[in-house]
Formats: structure tokens, sequence, C-alpha cells
């Protein structure tokens, strides 16, 4: 027990320098991260026996909270208290599809009309309170967070980004107050992915000034479409806009396009004429979001419904924009559409630090097996499950830094429409989303195997955490695709290097890391026999970057050599898996850079890989370490236990397993 | 298009010596999954153009069906067929806990006393056959299956298992035919995996010759026990069994004994004095199962409810057994329950096989994006979807023929009672069930993504088979339990080999290769610049096992170290991940020899890491040449539709969006 007191953090002098009270906050922080001097001296990570409780080391999870808050943390707890006071508005752990989605849209209305909280404004004036706000709804119910994203962020973003003023000014007032609840209608049943392959017709009428909106086939049918099942008055409906010709062909086709329009009457709910609406039924989660198919059958639109930001057509039929071609109004017109991506990422950690906390807690409270004659340890004090939990940890709070920094990017973005920072935030939203996305939904189905027969309760959460989130890793762009885009962003990047263009903010160290590729060895194999570089963050970060650096040089050989034979398309997918780990690559070095700004010092997170052992032997004494700290780590999300409500995972151990068996009548 | 003809397999003259139907059947198979010469004749892997669409290999579906069919493939098909014909019977998308509670039980009692199916004296006459029924009745519904093995395999079985011939004579009949529905009771809600650890007390009442069962505190409520919420009749209940004596503590502890203890009352199906029932609730999956918790206050029982085969009670208090000590009755005991281990690793594969159905025949209709202005291709034409499903795919026959194998040994044990063979099959069914869930489990979220938006239809199943089966990772052994027992498994043979013992027969490949590993060089890094190595099985299978070989030497050594400062359990716990890393590169050597067997050629399984480059290349290369007959292998499961029941994954591809846009009510 006592071997525990050597862990203590000594004073580091030099570090004391900067008084700032965050940088001394970091510091301390810091402290707990790194060992002190002695422990390893001779080269010995010695893992102490993990069954000792030693004291605790001191961790302020008080000063750690204030500084991982968020400065819209006031409005995330004016959501938090709404729902509690009101638990007629709680999703029960099981509810019907059909009583869910009305539940859905009372919780909704209750937000917005009751507790005063319209999130809509801040789409485009604060969309950094927008998305604390959608954080804490998703808390609720992930459904309820999905179904306000539909309506501010998909409906509501498509009018205000793509439309014009006469749109704000007719659409706007009805859109915040729910009087106007509206779908975003791009997927069709035989494209997702492939925007540009949507197939549903915007004809123009001369005649009657009107569009006319077609389904042509059963591939066209609108699939998946928020709040069209029940609940939708519009729709922004993605279709190719034709227009009348005079030569041979009669029609020209001026590529996707996106217009108004009306699906219910917005008196009787009736659906309009031409328009059929079928359910898409049951989901995997977020069953309280009501999605429909829509198919059109000459359905009349007025011009005006035209959402003409990027592109219009005057009364006699001609069109005018002020991008030059169809791929770059394309562009321009996803482009607005970047938001949900870099909200679903900002989400994703949320529902990540929901989950981590409560496995943590649960893995402290939980005791198995132990030393002969002595009591039974935590599970926590397993090496195996510190392996399993503690690198999640480290990522959750790296994650955190990130996504936070998109946000600030993104904000950034929407004030100053700069060029360079557009393009940047398309890449980084991109690859954010995917690879947080993606990380939690595989620690979700962790955690609940962590938390063992007790994980598989219901009121546990895990499972309506996993169903509800899974979907992250598809809508809104796959991650497989966006891996791409990231990848293709990178190589774009790579090529006007070598002619003399400039990298994009985020890919700035590429410049530095592919000169130093190109000059220096490998820093990993040259230098990681020594401990002192493993834990040195200008290493790591060098070390990632250097990765990043060779996947990018070889990719771009690679692709260049087997264009020649395969085209374009062929090399592209010949070199597929290439591709995405060198996109995964660039992101965990992004992610890294923001963590080490974050923290100063930082643990090694899971993401490098490389299999030696110097680094597997100092994770896992890191592991170990951390489990020391973990619960005051976990407070630190301020998750009260209102928001994340699993018994197996109250904030006192005490209550735990007697809310547990409470909750099942005992 | 036609660089695709040069996949078609040449013949192999020096293969065809072997004239044996089946072998031939291999051999034709085995040609499809090597490469014909001349193709990388110049160390060249050329990966031809995915988009291609060649024509199709030769794979006789109906020939490789009937080598993978199993002998009880008939009482399967009857299975499928009463249930196809009874749609009342059929579990609905959306179901309340209660009401599927209820229809499972129909379904049982439609199973058993209308389909003539009666699964109970196959537990012990006939172990495949069960296993071949519950691996049907599973894919029906889970629940169904899971409340079917409750009934017979851990109810039952402890009845027959760990009963006398009295115990037989009594219940057989009733269990059989559902009119004693009963309970496993051993978890408790502190305790799962340390059965050694649970607290329920049974003492013995020599006055009325009873034993009276209590549950001392919260912790020891038994929790988790399916069959116990609603349906059950009787619990075979797990307890200290305590027995007074004559000395200062009055009472001795004679371990942990199984009890049949009556719950509710036969005709009135009230709860009966002393115990409380409450529900557990709401689950991630199996809502079809009733879990309930229960609490006994002074419970009284006749003497002869022990289950008595490995220990016996007199009139007189005296506690006889055949066995020598407390530890050796509880390995008995436990090791007969390991059937229902076996039965979870054979399920698991059925689950992992309709799970690959879906997504690749989806992966194959589903088309987007493609060449320019060429049509779209299937998504099962990109590198990164090959290299998500088809090591999945392979992987899948690999288990197939592992679970099989592990059918037989066990069928085998049964019979013989072979103390060797017991030990084998043990750490086999601990090894096997550990790796494939947790395989199972990972593939089943990779597939829902595999399958986008589509693949989060409730309808097309992976969100059911998902959360159903996720607890197969934790029920019957929690997976990083049983790795831990099969790494001490293996040391222990170490251990052996080193005093000149034998190792179990699945162990025997160790004996040649730690002698190899001790005098050769590693064969993996002598040899696997050559590509002919990397295709060769004997290779291969030597690769697995040197590493194998390389993890139990070093274990033992680093165990024997650190256990003189840390103690057996501290230094267990301190290489922890490494004996789990050693159990699994065991069990990987296992199923790929046993793949081996059966296939005699194999492709290179996903299992093998090591980040080599040329293996990389092979595994990519090889993935795209299974692509290309990836619908016959899926076919050669011979699934059904009805059996499989997702619209996006019938057999025959025409169909398959229609049956998905009618299912939404167009």
């Amino acid at each position: 027990m006592e071997t525990h007191k050597s862990l203590s953090p000594d004073p580091n002098p030099a570090a004391e320098d900067d008084d700032h009270p965050a940088a001394r906050r970091i510091h301390r922080l810091a402290l707990h991260l790194n060992p002190p001097q002695g422990l390893h001296s001779h080269g010995d990570l010695r893992m102490l026996a993990c069954a000792a409780k030693g004291k605790q080391l001191d961790v302020s999870t008080q000063e750690l909270t204030e500084y991982m808050r968020g400065k819209h943390r006031d409005v995330q707890e004016r959501v938090y208290e709404y729902f509690n006071s009101r638990p007629d508005l709680q999703t029960p752990i099981e509810i019907s599809k059909d009583e869910h989605r009305e539940l859905c849209m009372r919780q909704l209305l209750g937000l917005v009309r009751e507790a005063g909280i319209r999130p809509f404004r801040y789409v485009a004036e604060d969309p950094f309170k927008y998305f604390a706000i959608a954080e804490a709804v998703g808390s609720v119910d992930m459904s309820l967070g999905i179904k306000m994203g539909v309506q501010y962020s998909l409906w509501g973003g498509s009018v205000i980004n793509l439309g014009t003023k006469k749109h704000r000014d007719k659409y706007f007032e009805g859109i915040d107050n729910l009087e106007y609840p509206g779908c975003f209608a791009m997927t069709e049943l035989h494209h997702g992915s492939n925007v540009q392959g949507l197939q549903t017709t915007a004809t123009f009428d001369p005649l009657t000034d009107e569009f006319v909106i077609d389904t042509p086939n059963d591939g066209a049918i609108k699939w998946w479409i928020g709040n069209a099942a029940v609940h939708g008055k519009f729709a922004t409906v993605f279709a190719k806009l034709l227009l009348p010709t005079h030569d041979i062909k009669g029609i020209a086709d001026m590529g996707v396009h996106a217009f108004i329009v009306p699906i219910r009457d917005l008196k009787t709910h009736k659906t309009l004429p031409g328009i059929e609406i079928n359910d898409c039924g049951h989901k995997v989660g977020l069953n309280g979001v009501d999605n429909g198919a829509l198919r059109f059958r000459s359905v009349r639109i007025p011009r005006d419904n035209l959402l003409n930001r990027f592109g219009d057509v005057s009364r006699d039929g001609k069109y005018t924009s002020s991008l030059p071609s169809i791929n770059k109004r394309f562009a321009a017109t996803l482009g607005e559409l970047v938001g949900g991506r870099v909200g679903l990422g900002y989400s994703s950690v949320g529902v990540l630090k929901i989950a981590v906390t409560i496995a943590i807690r649960y893995s402290l409270l939980r005791q198995q097996f132990g030393p002969p004659k002595q009591p039974e340890v935590s599970i926590l004090d397993y090496q195996s499950h510190q392996h399993k939990l503690m690198p999640m940890l480290a990522s959750t709070y790296a994650f955190h830094f990130a996504t936070l920094h998109l946000v600030e990017k993104y904000s950034e973005m929407k004030k100053s429409h700069d060029e360079q920072l557009v393009g940047d935030v398309h890449a980084l939203s991109a690859g954010l989303k995917a690879y947080v996305t993606s990380f939690t939904a595989k620690s979700l189905s962790i955690c609940r195997e962590a938390c063992g027969g007790h994980g598989y309760a219901a009121v546990n959460r895990f499972g309506s955490l996993r169903n509800d989130h899974d979907i992250f890793q598809t809508f809104e762009g796959d991650n497989t695709v966006l891996l791409q885009q990231v990848a293709g962003d990178l190589l774009k990047q790579y090529q006007q290097k070598f002619q003399g263009g400039t990298f994009a903010v985020t890919w700035n160290y590429l410049r530095e890391s592919m000169n130093a590729y190109l000059s220096q060895p490998n820093p990993v194999t040259s230098r990681w026999e020594s401990e002192d570089h493993l834990r040195d963050p200008k290493f790591q970060l060098d070390a990632f970057r250097y990765r990043t650096s060779r996947l990018l040089q070889s990719a771009a050989m690679r692709l260049r050599k087997h264009s020649k034979t395969l085209g374009s398309f062929g090399a592209w997918n010949r070199c597929l898996n290439h591709l995405l780990t060198l996109a995964e690559s660039h992101i965990e070095s992004v992610i890294l850079e923001k963590f080490i700004e974050a923290i100063k010092r930082y643990i090694l997170v899971s993401a490098l890989e490389g299999g030696s052992f110097a680094i597997h032997k100092l994770t896992e004494y890191l592991s170990f370490q951390v489990r020391n700290i973990a619960r005051e780590l976990v407070d630190a999300f301020d998750l009260p236990d209102h928001v994340t409500r699993a018994p197996i995972g109250m904030q006192s151990t005490v209550e735990a397993y007697s809310q547990y068996t409470q909750y099942a009548g005992f």
C-alpha cells in the first residue's frame, strides 16, 4: 500500500514560471499525468500491485470542470433543469415508436415555447451556442437532438443558407416557433453519398411560372426524410433543375438545386395533392424521429420556391448564377451544409462522455475476485480493464478539445467567409466527424461489455446510446466517404506544395514535416528507445506527423503509378485502404495537436500504433496511473446524475447498487 | 473487362490425384481461392480494376452447401418450416417487452407441443442435434433460442447433469413437455464471474430434514435469472451449503452446491412463501426472455432437492462426496455446465452467417459512384468495402469448421467422459466462445455500417441481431475471464511439458512449435519475403503457432519474475494484457488449423496481424478475388429468405429494393 505514496507529484519548479491561472491548472493536471522522477529512473516502469488502493492523487475536479466547461454551460443547464422539472417529458425506457414520436415533438415544443430556448437564431448568429444546446438536448434524448437538428439546422439551415432574403422573411418566424415544421429531402432510395446522382427532377414551366417536381422512378423516392412521416409541413427538396431550351434536346440539366415544397396543408395537416408519403418504419435507434419516404407526381411550386442564393431562374426561364459551373454551385451548396457535420462530431463527444462516465464509475464500484484471503478488487484494478477504458478516457478529453477547436473555426468561418477557412473547415469537419463518431460507436460497445451483465440492463443506457448514436457514422456523410474527402484534400495540398502553393491552416504542419520526412530518418525508429522521447509531446506529435507525411508521399506516388493503367477512378480504388489510413493518420495528428495545446502535457492516447514494446509498456503504466484519478476525470465532465441517469453510474458510489435494486422493485 | 478472364482457374493436375468426391469439391474451391500462376509471376500482385464485372468464377453453391450443411439440417428445416407456416408466431419488429415474453413462451410451446420437436432428450443423448435445433430456433428469434436454452440446457441440464436418478425420474417429463418451466439461479447482484464468491446460503436443518435457503444481503439477490420474472415454476439455486457442526464455529461451509427450489405454485402460479421475485426489466436485447431477481427468506426445501451427483448430505447431516475437496467439487459442477458455452459459440456463428449474408448481398446490389461517364459500381467493388467484409466472410467459414469441431469433441466427451478430453473441451469451449462471440459482436456493427442508411432500418435486422447477440460476450462466462482460463490452461500445460508431462490434444501442436521456437529463427521474419510462403497453409499455421509459443514462453518468464515481488495475483494482473493476447493467439491457431483441415487450401484470414506490407498486399488482393465469388459463398450458408428476412438481403437481387419499397407502403 505504501508504494502508492511515490505516485504523489513532485513539484516541478520550471513549470511554475507561468503564473496564469489556467496555465497553473494545466500544469497541476500535467503533473498527475506525468509520473514523478525516480519511479522509473532505471528504465524500469514498475507496475504497482494493481489491487492496491492508496490515497487518491490530488485532482481538483472543480478546477478541471471549470477548464472543461464551455462558455455556453448556462444554456445547457437551462435545458437540463427544464427537463428535470418535467418528468412527464422524459422518455421512458419502453415506448412505442408512435408514442415516442409524439413525445419527441412535445419535448421540442416544450423546449421552444415553454423553456423559451429558441435555437434557430443561433444557427446563423452563434453556432457555438447552437451546438451547446444540441449537445444538452441530445443527452435528454438523442431523438430530440436529431429532431431539433432536422428542424433548425437542416430544414431551417437550408432556407437561410441556400435561400435569399425573401425566403428568410417568409419562413424564419414559422420555423423558429415550430409552426412550420419541415424536412430536408436530399437522400433518395438509390442515392445517399452520391448526391450528384440524385434523380428527382424540378422542371421549369414558363407558362405558369412554376417548377414541377417529379419522382421519375422508385429509386428516386426520397428516403429517410426526418419529420416527413408525421409532423412536417414543408420540405427542402433537392432535385435536378431542368430548363426548357430551344435546341434539339429541348431540356437542359442545370444540376442539383434545392426547392421549398409544401407537403402538408398548414391547417388540416392533410398531405397535399401529388405527394405520397410513407413511413420508413422502425429503426435501429432514434425512433422518436419520424423518418418518411416521399414520392412526387407533378407537384407544382411557384418559381420563388427555388432556394436561389447560388443560382436563379428568371421569369423567362433564363439561368443566372454568380458561380461559373455546375460543380462550383454544387460545392457551394453542400458547403453551406457543413454545420451538420460539425454538430455531429461535437454531439458524438457528448455521447462518449456519458458512456465513459457510466462505465468508469461502475468499474470502480464493481468488485470481482482478488488475492487469496483478501477482499475482492474493483474491476478497474485489472490491467485488461484499464486497457479498455483509460485510453478511451484520454481520447474523450482529446476529442473534447479537438471538436471545440472545430466549432471555433466554424463560427469564425460563418463570420468571415474566408475562402481558405471554408476549405479548411470542410475537410476538418469531415475528418473529425468520421473519426470521432467511429471511435464513439466502437467505445459504446466496449463500455457495455466492460460493465458485464448490468451493462445490459436498458436502464443503464448503453443500449439506447449505441442504437441512437450508431447512425452518426452514416448520416451527414458516410464516414468512409468523408475520410476519402480528407485524403483528396491532402493530396490536393500536396500537389500545390510542389507547385509552390500554400497549405491550408490545419494542414500547415505538413509543410514542415514533409520536408523533415524527405531529409531526416524516421523519428520513431531513430529515437524511440529512449523513454524521455516517448513522453515528450513534441516527439509524439513529430511521430504522428511523420507518419502522415510518409503516407501522403507514398499514396501520391502509388496513385500516379496506377492511374496510368487503371485511370483515376481505378487508381483511387486500388489505393483506397492506403488513402483511408492517410486520412485517419492526419486527423489523429490534428487531434493530438489540439490535445497538447490544451493540456500541454498529455498521456499517450491509444491512437498511436506501432506495436513497440516500449510504447505498450508505457501505455499499460499510464493506464494504471490514470486509473487512480479516473473518478475525478469523469466527474470533471460535470454530468449531473439526472443527465447520466444510469443507476450503475451514479456519482455517489454508496447509492449505486441501491438505486439499481430499488429500480427492480426491492 | 477482358483482364478478368485471367482469373479463371488453371487446372492443377497434381491436386486431381485425390479422387474422393469431397476432396474434389474442396480442391475446386481451393482453386478459386488461389490465383492461377502467371498473374503474379513477377511478384506483382496486380489489382484489377475493381469496377470491372467479369464473368463469375465457377463455384457450385449446391456442392458447397452440401459440404457445409450439418448432418442435422433436416431438423433445422423442420424448425424453419414450422415457424414459416405460423406467421402468428413470428416476432414483429415492434413489440412490447411483456407481449414479447408471452409470444416467446407460445413459440416454445408451439415448437415442443405442436411441431413435436422436443429438444430436452438431445441435451444428454445427442448434443450435436440439440445445438442444431438451438441455432435454427435462434434464427427465428434469439429470445426464443435463449428461452429454450434456459429451459433445457440450464434448468434441465442442471437437473440431469448435477442431480441423480431420483431427480431425473421426478423432473424429466415435466421439463421436457414444459409443464415445469424452470430457472438457473446462479448469478447474484454482486457476483457473476466469481461463482465461488456467491453468498446465498443453504443451511441444513437436521430437525426437519430440510435445507433453508436464504439471501443474506442485497448483494446476494439472484439477478438476471431467465424464466424467473414470469414463467418459472422451479429454480436450480446455487448456494453455499452450510452444515451444523459440533465445534465452536457451529457451522461448516461446504462450498457452492445446487438445489432445486420450487418458486411458484404448480397450479395457481402464485409466488411461494418466503420468495420475492422482481422483474429485471427492459434489457438491451433478448426482451422475449423474462429475467427476474429472486430473494429468499428462510425458504425450506426437502433434503432430496440437493442435486447430489458430486456431493450429498445424509439424514444425520454428514457430508459425503466422491471428490476430495471443495475446489474439485466446484470444478466438477462447473464442468458439467460447459455445454452452454459450446452452444453459444455455435449459435454465434449462426448469427454471423445471417449478418454476413445480408451485408454481402446488399453490397452487391447497392451501387454508388463510378468512373466518369460510366455506370455506378457496386459498393462491394470498393477496396475498403472488400476490406470490411471479405476477411469477415473467410472468418465465418473458419468459425463454422472450428465450432463444428468443438461440438464433435463435446459430444465425444459426453459419451466417453475421458478426463483429458474434459479438460480439452473446457479450455477449447472457453476460448472459442470468447473469440467467436467477440468477433461476431464487432462484425454486426461493421455490417450495419457497411449497409449505410438502409442497414439502419429495423426490418433489415442488424439492430436486433446486435442487441440480442451482445450479451453472448458476457453470459456463460465473461469473455475476458474465459480467455484467462485459456491462458491459465496453457501455462499449466507449459509447466507440465518441462516436467515431462503431455499436452492435451488441442494443445499438442505446442510441443512441436515450442521446440521449434527454442531452436529456430522466427518463420515469419525469416521467410515472409517470399509470396509462396505467404500462401502456404503450412507456413501460415507455423507462423500462428510460433507466435503462440513465443507468447507462452515470454508470459511464463514474466509471471515467474513478477510473482516474486507482487505475489501470484499481482503478477497475473501485471501480465494480464499479455496473457489475453496469448489466449487469443492460441485460439486463432486452433481455428486456422480446423479451417485448413476443412478447406485444405484457404485464404489468409484477417486474424494474422503483423503489418507486413506483403501481407497487406496479399490480403487486399485476396479480398478482391473473394469478392467475385462472395455471392456464392454466402448462398452456400443456405439460409432461406424467410430465415434471413431482411428485404435488402434477399437471394434474388431483382426483388430486393422492391420488397423494401413495398414494406414501406409503396
